[in-house]
Order: structure tokens, then sequence, then C-alpha cells
């Protein structure tokens, strides 16, 4: 049996008040609060879709095995992008380990650093316009952005792993593309000597050195393998170009140059150059060097190398 | 003189809730509201910093003459973004007219697009997460994305102005990168043959096709100039590849093949082969097609290119 009360009308009022005031407040809350910072104060508009769609995919539950992007596939009939699985693992939901599944010791992806870009959140996504950077060059009418050759060069102060004062700074998509860029550069193109350079490196080399500089069979340059094979050539006027990388690939050797000579020009290969790869005793220095952000920040998918030179 | 009113604590709280419900309304608008669409009912965390960033750069002046970006300059001491003028015009928000400005007809940018994505900035815009894509390749192991050439196909299927089923799609920097990439593609590597194979076009051509194919010194092609001229020679066996660019750079002349016999290879450059900029008679089905983003969305800066091919 209900028990009767007797509510005032201003009682009710009171109630309307202070829970309306708490929903505001609670809105207040939610729409200046959230992360801090500058930004955190802005009404927002035509940004808020883009927003909304981003947190949704990120929402989407894959296990700890797999990702859904934005961009990734969409299954006919639904409208909620897929999990992409990680190597060895299955399932709508990147929940099924495969247990034939063998590892690839020949290769290796940078997902190890994906944790860190999601609890950072916040401060690494980007939000881009529709209209972002339509023209075909910077308004200084070059193709370098001055912007982000200031933060390379601030990185490389920080981390104190390579003296990039000095030098150009030029992009590629991503290092692969920069080795054959700078083999290319460092070739004697219409020089008097009609031989070809000689591109080498010290044996174990990563194998794209040699897969590249055969595939693209140019009039300029042939790789020719073992650098120390060339040691009592290398002053005969033959052009050699050396790839030396530190730390080395396949075997993290800290590898130094081994030809030397007014002959002999040198690319040094840094891409896992970082203190979370090996112990950063003094800034590189050399005249050309290779970096890339698949082992600085692990976005491999990104393609984004660059090289500092002089 | 202030009259002397008689406030009963009931009006005070009629007051009070009926605006604090206001305020309520404003918010749930505010949050719920928008640009409609399924993506607008989430509530943003970690995505509104960078949402909020781009709007406050996308609301700097800059007289209707340039843009600020994101990832543009900053002034020393200062936190907001630069503004980057167009062609011909300078100062702080653009605003001054350089009157001795010559107009450049020898290249062009797509700015005319700009507009027209400022128009659709909610459905255009993009967030991307700090994790997106870290890997080298897809889940599938391939390193092309499934739900782009369904795009493409969609696409291409929707205007009309391509045939792209049963072919594969390829992605490059820009269709520049694209256009060697062809060239290489369709050489007689390790054949029988031992010339490089004869790279043409009809005249007037644009112009990289030869700086690129003489700078790249391979090989396996070589630049010869004006397709007509091989038009007996075209049946003695030797490799020809002739680019055939429709409509064409620099003329707009819809060209057609001049070469034809089994040792000629067509690479059709159709950038611009889209209704707003000539009249789609029936869609193009040549084995390999070249198209780019540059001349179809405007995004030149964003080095999109991709190849249709059999």
């Amino acid at each position: 049996m209900a028990k009767k009360i007797n509510i005032s009308s201003n009682h009710v009022l009171r109630l309307l008040a202070s829970s309306s005031i708490i929903l505001n407040l609670f809105f207040i809350w939610n729409w200046y609060g959230g992360t801090g910072g500058e930004w955190d104060y802005y009404y927002l508009s035509w940004s808020k879709r883009a927003a909304a769609e981003a947190e949704a995919v990120a929402a989407i539950p894959c296990s700890g095995h797999g990702t859904a992007y934005l961009d990734g596939l969409v299954l006919d009939g639904s409208k909620v992008p897929v999990c992409e699985c990680n190597t060895c693992y299955g399932g709508t939901d990147c929940s099924q380990l495969d247990l034939h599944c063998v590892v690839n010791s020949d290769s290796g992806d940078p997902l190890f650093l994906e944790p860190f870009w999601m609890q950072h959140a916040a401060s690494s996504a980007l939000l881009v316009a529709g209209w972002h950077r339509m023209s075909y060059s910077y308004s200084d009418h070059s193709s370098i952005s001055k912007e982000l050759v200031k933060q390379i060069r601030q990185l490389h102060s920080t981390v104190g792993n390579a003296v990039t004062d000095g030098r150009f700074v030029a992009f590629g998509v991503g290092s692969t593309q920069l080795l054959n860029a700078a083999v290319y550069a460092l070739s004697p193109a219409n020089s008097s000597s009609p031989a070809a350079a000689s591109v080498v490196a010290s044996i174990p080399f990563y194998p794209v050195y040699q897969t590249q500089t055969d595939l693209l069979q140019s009039e300029e340059f042939r790789f020719q393998g073992d650098a120390s094979l060339w040691k009592n050539n290398s002053k005969d006027g033959k052009k050699i170009i050396e790839f030396v990388t530190s730390p080395n690939n396949p075997d993290g050797h800290l590898n130094k140059a081994v030809l030397h000579g007014s002959n002999v020009k040198h690319i040094y290969d840094h891409a896992y150059f970082w203190p979370h790869y090996t112990a950063i005793t003094a800034p590189a220095n050399a005249d050309l060097m290779l970096f890339t952000l698949s082992k600085l920040t692990g976005h491999a998918g990104s393609r984004f190398g660059y090289v500092p030179a002089q």
C-alpha cells in the first residue's frame, strides 16, 4: 500500500532546480574537462563527427591481438569496421590463437610500440581537415616542410644521436626509397669515369641493399657484395658506395666503414640508432645518414624516412 | 531610483529551474546535435583535443588567399600557426596582393577545389589515431588496402570513366612515381632482346615523361621523343612504350595511341579524364591506366596516384 506523501510545489521546484544544476555541471565538466591543455576550451562543430567516428572504431574490441581501423575493411551489410588481427591470431575479435602458426624470424613489425601510442591517445591524435595541403608545394615553393625539419633537428638534438645542424634534411617514402636515392645521388652520372659505381656492404647486410640495387638495372651503379673484398681495390679510382649500418641489420653490431679514400662514399643507415635499441655513446656525424619512423616511433605503415645530409 | 520588488523564494526557484533547464537543453543540443548522422551520438574523450586544435587552426583568418595548417610553421614565441599564402599574396593574413606578381602559366595548383572541401568540412574530416596502421602490411599480408581498391572501383563505376573490374589496382606516391614504375614494368628486363625500350609520346607531351626517363639512366629504357616518328619502325621488333595522355597535358586534346603492334605497349595517362575537365563519352578500358588525386579531388600535396592494370 502506497504511503501518501504531501509534496508542495516548492519541493518539486527545489528538486527540479537542483537536479538540473547537477546535470549542467556534468555537461560543463564534460565540455571543458577532459585531457587538459589549451585546446580543450573550444566548441566543436565540423570536427565532431570525425572525432566520434575515430573513437567508435578504437572502441571495437579486438582482444588485444588486433586493431580495427577507420580505413579498414567494412563487411557488407554492416557499418562496423572489421578487426585486423596480428600474425597468428584470428576470429572476428582476434581471440583465436593459431596453434600451428610459425614464427617468422626473417622480418618483424614494430607493433611493440603500439601500446605506447594508445596510452598517449589524446596527445598523439590528429584531425586532418578535408582541404589539408592541396597544393603541390609549400608557400615558400619548397616541397619540404620547414616545421617538420625543425622538429627533426630538435629531436636529434634532444636525444643526442645525430648532428643535424648545417645539414639538409630530405624526406622519402620510407627509408627503402631513400636507400636507392642515396645510391643514385652518389653515383658518377655524366662523369669522366665511364664505369658504374660499385655498391658494397659488410656481411651480413640488409638484403634490400642488394635486391633493390639489382632490380633497378641502372647504368650508374651495380651491387658487388662484401665491402671487405674491396679493401685492396678501393684506391684504383673506381667509385665505391659503401652501406654502413649501425646498429647493423640483421646482427645488431655497431658497424663501421671498412673502406676509405677519395673514391669511396658512405651511406650510414642509422635506422636503429635510437636509445630503445642501443646505447648512444656519441652523436652520429656522417655526411649522409638514414633514419626512419618505422624504428623510431614504430609507424612502419606510414612510410616515412629522412636523410640529414651535407 | 530603483523600484522595490517583492520576490518570493518560489519565484526565485522557478527562475532558477527554468533557466537551468534551458541551459540543459542547450548542452544537450550541442552534444547530440551538429551535422547529423550516426557518429554524432558518441561521447568524445581522447579525440577532443585534436578536433579542437583542428578547428582552431581552421578558424585563423587568411583573407581567403591562404590557409593555416596544423603542421605549418609556428612563429617562435607564439603558439598560433602562420597563414601560408597563395601565390601573389602576402602579409600575416595574406591580404596583400603583390602587384608585380607574374602569373606562371607553365604549372598550376588545384586550389580551385579547396572551397568544395571547406563546404564539406564535416564529411571530409578525418581523425587519425596515434597508433594508426603501425604494421608494414595489412593483416592479409598485402601492402594494398582492399577497402581503398573497393572505393576506387566504386568511384569509376559511378562516374563511368574507366573499367576497373578484373584489373589489379596499384598505388604510388603521386602518378609521377607510377609513370616510371609503368615504364619499368613494361621494359624488356632479362629478355632475349638486348636493346633498351624506346619511350615515346605525341608532341606536345607532359615534359616529366622525358625528364624522369632521362634522369633514371636505366639500361632498360630510353626516351626517344615524338611517337609519330616511330610509325614506320614500330614493326621491326624493337620494344616501344608509348605514353597516351587523354585529355592531353598540356593541350587538353583527347589523344589516341599512334603506334600499334605486338612490340608496342601503351601507358594511358588519364589524370584529367574526369567530368570536371572533359566530357566522358565512354569508360576508358586500356590495359594500363594512370589516375591521380591531384586532378580528381585536388589533393596534389597528398601525393597519391593509382594504376588500374591488367
